[in-house]
C-alpha cells in the first residue's frame, strides 16, 4: 500500500516528518490542555443543537461486564462490578432496616480502556514530550499533571458526523487491517451527501463494522488484535479539516498492524502529542447507521476523575 | 414543621400512605425498567435542544479525587486512581518502546456512588419491593437483574431547570436540615418566572447551595450528614407534576434527618421504589448559576456497567 | 465407581445422610468458629516443631500474577497488581524527594480464591446452615459476621503430613476426574510408612500431581474444569481421623465432577458446614516431593482479614 | 540527642557516610534479591525450632478491616472488603443452588502497606539504587523485576527475638519521637537476659509500646505521624549483629520525626538499599510480650505477589 508522502521512509523519520508538518503544538498557547476542542465555539454548539430534529438520543457505548472483549492482555480485564449491600441482604433479614426500606450499592474496579472510551491528551507521548510541550513526566504514578480528563469534561459537546466507510465500499465491514486512506474518506463524504461535510470543530465518528461483525461472532482478539483504522497517511487530512475528535468502533482507531514495520501506534503517536486530537474508541455506531443519522448533537461527559489518562465515556448522540 | 397529610402519621403509615397515593408502579408496563424517563417524549428533545441559544456546555459534575468528600462512612471513600504505565517509566528508560513512542494507562477503583451520582431504581426498596413490583431479591451479589443503570443508557436527555431556592428565600445557602417545602417549590417557580416553569419529562435540579459552601469551607459530613433538602410533603408534587427526575447539590436530595423519627431516606423509598423517579445527587450547580442558566437541554451518558445500581456521573448541561 | 455406604442414593439423600452421620457441629460449644482446628494441642505443636529436623523451609504457594491460573469465570481474575509509586518516579524525577531517598508503593485487586487459597468455614453452607448450626443469613454483603478467616489467624499451626497419592499408583499425576478412594488413601499412607501417619489435629497435604503437569503443559481449565480428588466416600474417614485440615494441589480438593449426577461441591458442603475441617488449595507440593518431605511442621499465617470468607495463603512447611 | 559518629554531619553526609560503612551490596553475589535474608542457615533454623517448648503459636499481625488505622494520607486507605456471593443471596433465594449447598465469596482491593506489613528490598532506593546495587527503574509501573517479594517467599523462617524496650526503661511505651539508641537495645538486652541475645540471622522484633498505647486510645496519626523508633545511630549495630529483620510495632521502623533536619526516612534509605536488612512493621508484640515470650521461632509466608515491593503479613511467632 502507498504511504504516499511517507512511502519511502523509515518509521522514525515517518513519525519526525509528520511531527515537523502537522502539529499543532502552541496554537493555543502554552497553557493549553485540551488541544483540538479548542476548535468547538459556541457557534459551532447552536449549529449542532440545531440538528436535533427528531428528538431522539443515542447512545454510543457498549455495555461493560464481564462479557466485554478484554482478555488481559496488557493488565485489561473487563470492569469488575461487585455489590456491597444486596435485595438479598434486605429480604434475607441479614442487613436490618427500619420501616420497611432497603438499599443496594455498588462498587467497580476497571482499567479506564476497557470498553467504549477517550483517550485523553496525556495518554500517549513522542520522544518523552506530550501535547503542547509537556515533559511525559508530567505523567507520575500520581496520575497526569497536565491534559487529564478533567481539563475536558464540559469540553465535547459539538457536532457528530458519522462516516460508514464499508457501505460506501459496498461491505458490511472492513477486513481487518484494512487502511483507511484519505480517498476513502473522501469518497465516502461525497457519497453520503452534504450532511457528511466535515469541518472544523466537528467529531468525527468512522464506521468500520468491526464491532459489529464481532459482538455477533464473538470478541477474539477484538480488543487488542488486528483490525481496520486510519491509514499513516490520513494525518494530513486530519489535521487539515481541524476536526476536534475523531472516532472509530474499533479498539485503536488506527489501523492494525500498523503499516511501518515495527511500528507501534504511530497515528496515536502523532494525533495525541502532535496534533491535540482527540481519539475515542470502541464506539458503537450499529443504531446510528439503522436511524441513517449521519449528523447529530455530540455531547460526552466523561468522568471528572483528576489526572486521568483516560476515560470509560458513554456519548450521546441527538438527533 | 408541617407534613401536611402526613403530620400525625406514625413513619410507617406516612411511607404506607405516600406509597398508596403517589406510585406509579405498573404505569409503563410490567416490563418497564425505566420509570418516570417514559415522560421524555421525542417532542420534549426537540423542545429542549431549542433551549440551546448560547452555545455553551456545562459540566454538572465536581471532581473524583482523593480531596472528595468521601470519608469511608458505609465503606464510601475517594476513588482510587491508579497508573499502570507512566511517562516517568518512558522518559526513565523503565518501559523500553519503540520508535520515540510512549504511553500511559491507568486503573480506578470506587464506590458507584462516591460523587455526582445517579441512582438507579435498583438502588432502593420498599418492604422488599423495587420498582415495577420487582422482587428486591433480583439485587443479588451478581448486581441488578432489574432496573440496572445499563436500561438508562440512552434515556436521560431532556429539558432542565434549575430551581434555586435559597435566592428565592434572599439566602445564600440553606441551613443543614431545611426540609424544602412544596411552598418553597412554588414560589421558587414563580420568583423565576417562565424559564422555570417544571412540567412532564422535566429534570428538576435543585440549589441548596450546599454544595457551594461545603466546597469553600471544608467537606464536613458532607457525604453523610445534615443537609437541606425535599421534606416527604412535597412527594405528591413531585409526582404530579411528571417530572423525569429530580437532582440537588447535597448527598441525598432530601432533607436530612428525615423528618419522622427514627425514619431513613423516607424520600427515597418512595421515589425510587414507588415513584420510579430517577434521583441524581452531589450537582454542582455553581456555574449554571452565574450564567443564570435556568433552563436547558440536560444530557447524561451513564456508563452502561450491566447491573449497577448507580452510577458516577457527569451530566452536560447545554445552553 | 462405587459410592460405598452412598451408593444407591440421590445426592439430597447422600448430604443428608453424610450429614447426620459424620457432623460436628457443637462439639467444640455453641460459639466455634474453627471447627477441626480445635484438635491442634499445644503438644501437637511441640511434636510437629520436633520433625524439623534438617532445618529447610518450603513454600507450598505459588505465584500471584498475571500469569496464573484464573480465566474470569465466576468473576474470579488473578489478581491484578499495580504499583502507586515507582523507581521510575524517582530517577525521571517526576517525583522530587530529598537527599536521594526514593520509594516504591504498590495496590492490590484481587478475589480471596485466586490462588493458593484457604476456605474458611463461612465459605459453603447446607441448606442454608453454615459450621456450628450459625444461620448463612450471619454472612451478608457486610462480610461473615460468624467464622471469618480472623479467627483462624493463629490456629493453623500443627503437623504436616504429604501422600503422594500418584507415586502409589506409580502414576506422574492422576488423571482429571479421578475419586480419590479411602483406600487409596489407606494405601497411599502404608506405601509411605510410619511418617505418613495420619492422626488427629494433622494437616494432610494431598498431591494429586495435577499442578505440575499444568503449570508444564499450560494452565487450561485448571482453575474451574474437572481434576481429581477426593470422593465423597472418604467423608467418614476424614472425620474419623480427626484431622484439622485437608490441602490438595487442585482448585477444588474435592473430584470434578462431583459423583452424583447434577451435583455440585457435595464434599465441601459436608467438609466446611457439618464437619467443621479445613480445605486449603491450589498447594504446590512438587518441592516437598523433591526433597521427599512427607512429614513437617506446618505453618500459616492467613491475613487477618475481618469477616473474609477465603483466604490467598503462602503456607510454610518447615522440615 | 546525639547521632554519635553521624553527629556534626548535613544529612545528605551523614547518609553517605553510613553507606559506606554499612552497607553489604554484593555480599551475596550480583544475583541476590534476598539481603540478610542470607544470615538464615539451616542450622540456624533447626535451633529456631527448638525454641518450641510450650506449644503456642502467636499471629503478631492486627485486624484488617475499615477500623484500621488509615486515613487515606499518601493514598493509604484500609483495605475494602466485599462480598460477590452472600448467605444472603443463597437464604433469599437470589441466587438459586441444588442440594441445599450455598456459597460465599469475597474480593478485596487494599494498598499493601495499609496494615501490619513486610517490606521488600525494593521498597526503597538510595540515590536511583537498590539492594546490591541494581537501578531503581528496575522497578516500574508493571511492578518490580528485582528483589520482588516472591524471592523471600520461604526465607523468613527464623528465630525471633522480643526486645521490650519501654518495660527495660519502666515505662508502658516509648514516647513519640522518641529515638532508640544504640545503648538501648544493649541495656534492654542484658536485662531480659540470655534469651534476648541476639545474632547473626535473628529477627529481632521491638516493641515500642505504641501499637497497644494506638489500639486503646484511638489510632490518630498512627499509620503516618510521630512514632519512637530506631535512631539513625543505630545503624551500626543493626549491620554489626547480622541479623536478617528488624520488626516493631509502629508505622515506620525508624524514629518520626526523623533525626536530621529535612530528612526523610533516612533509616530506611540505609537499611533497605544498602544493608539489605528486612524491615517489618506494625507488629503486634502485646500477646508475646504478655507471655513473655522473649525467644521463638518465627515464620512468615508472605502472599507470592511477583514483582510486589511490600506485602501485608500475618506472621506467626511459635513458642
Amino acid at each position: 500500500m502507498s504511504l504516499g508522502e511517507f512511502s519511502d521512509m523509515t518509521v522514525e523519520d515517518a513519525i519526525a516528518s509528520a511531527a515537523r508538518k502537522y502539529g499543532n503544538r502552541g496554537k493555543w498557547g502554552p497553557e493549553d490542555h485540551t488541544g483540538t476542542a479548542n476548535y468547538v465555539t459556541p457557534e459551532k454548539i447552536r449549529a449542532a443543537a440545531a440538528l436535533v430534529r427528531k428528538g431522539r438520543a443515542f447512545s454510543l457505548a457498549f455495555p461493560f461486564d464481564a462479557s466485554g472483549p478484554q482478555t488481559g492482555q496488557f493488565g485489561r480485564i473487563n470492569p469488575m462490578h461487585s455489590m456491597t449491600l444486596t435485595g438479598s441482604d434486605c429480604a434475607s433479614g441479614s442487613v436490618p432496616l427500619p420501616h420497611g426500606i432497603g438499599f443496594a450499592d455498588d462498587h467497580l474496579y476497571m482499567p479506564l480502556q476497557c470498553g467504549t472510551q477517550w483517550d485523553a491528551l496525556s495518554h500517549a507521548f513522542d520522544r518523552n514530550v506530550m501535547w503542547n510541550g509537556y515533559p511525559c513526566t508530567e505523567v507520575s504514578s500520581f496520575g497526569a499533571r497536565k491534559c487529564g480528563v478533567e481539563h475536558l469534561a464540559d469540553r465535547l459537546t459539538s457536532r457528530g458526523v458519522l462516516l460508514d466507510v464499508p457501505r460506501m465500499k459496498g461491505l458490511d465491514a472492513l477486513p481487518d487491517g484494512y487502511a483507511i486512506s484519505e480517498s476513502d474518506l473522501v469518497r465516502t463524504i461525497e457519497r453520503q451527501g452534504p450532511t457528511a461535510a466535515v469541518g472544523r470543530g466537528d467529531i468525527v465518528v468512522l464506521r468500520t463494522g468491526q464491532l459489529g461483525v464481532r459482538r455477533t461472532m464473538g470478541w477474539g482478539d477484538f480488543a487488542g488484535g488486528p483490525a481496520p483504522g486510519l491509514s499513516f497517511s490520513t494525518l494530513g487530512w486530519l489535521q487539515r479539516t481541524e476536526i476536534a475528535a475523531v472516532a472509530t468502533d474499533t479498539w485503536g482507531v488506527e489501523v492494525i498492524p500498523v503499516e511501518k514495520d515495527a511500528g507501534l501506534f504511530e497515528v496515536h503517536q502523532i494525533l495525541l502529542a502532535l496534533n491535540g486530537i482527540h481519539i475515542l474508541e470502541n464506539m458503537n455506531t450499529e443504531e446510528l447507521v439503522k436511524d441513517q443519522a449521519w449528523e447529530f448533537l455530540f455531547t460526552l461527559g466523561p468522568s471528572r476523575i483528576t489526572g486521568a489518562v483516560q476515560a470509560i465515556i458513554n456519548p450521546i448522540a441527538i438527533k
